[in-house]
């Protein structure tokens, strides 16, 4: 009934999360959910001081996905943008299974 | 200090939440943690348009409960629901250590 | 890309923000998560019913630094609070790549 996949967590600034949606789905995630946060990073900044709240979006997707994804939100964003981003293992149940 | 737990992850329509906590209960679980969120799933169709915002319910079992919940809301809700659920591995502080 | 670190999550009553924040930089931690969130314990208390919304607190962190933030987190507050603390295994994008 369960399979492995990864969830990946991007925590952003919410003004990204156009952005970061265009790239899920152009890698093939095709649903997610946006937790509203907020957070400080190492630059000892709150991102809600002056951008509004941040916003965590996870995505359930294959490993593979799960690469494609991180490497296109990174490569977009990280060099001018605090965020966090990571995947990490979880059993999914099995959608088709019930339906 | 710690033990190998699971972390059951439910995401919902919200107005699911009094059933799937009913299912937590019965199950196993002792706790729970509500967060309010919002998603779109394969269909393309916001939850929120609709039934108002979702919500993620995580809670914090054994294996055997992880298993039992997952098949018991899956069972129950996934043929007509928008419904994602899923469990990954924690390392959870043992509470009976400091009480 | 990808290193390999914990996320730690702390659940406890808002009111314990401050001094987890204390005990994460203390401890290594450099930056943090806050969403809000509501629970229900094995005492079967709502800490949404006395003492306002509960905190989820997450934080990226080397497994060595997440060992001594779960053991301070505990000992200074497990005895008298509801409180859950876990960590589990990411896979996170390294930042400096980016920059």
């Amino acid at each position: 009934m369960l399979i492995q996949l990864k969830k990946v967590t991007i925590v952003a600034e919410s003004l990204l999360k156009e952005g970061i949606l265009e790239i899920l789905k152009a890698q093939g995630s095709t649903g997610y959910t946006i937790t509203a946060c907020e957070g400080e990073g190492s630059k000892g900044i709150h991102a809600s001081d002056f951008e509004g709240r941040n916003i965590q979006i996870d995505t359930i997707v294959s490993s593979e996905v799960g690469q494609l994804v991180l490497t296109a939100v990174s490569e977009r964003y990280m060099k001018n943008y605090a965020l966090i981003a990571y995947m990490n293992d979880v059993e999914v149940v099995r959608e088709d299974k019930f339906k």
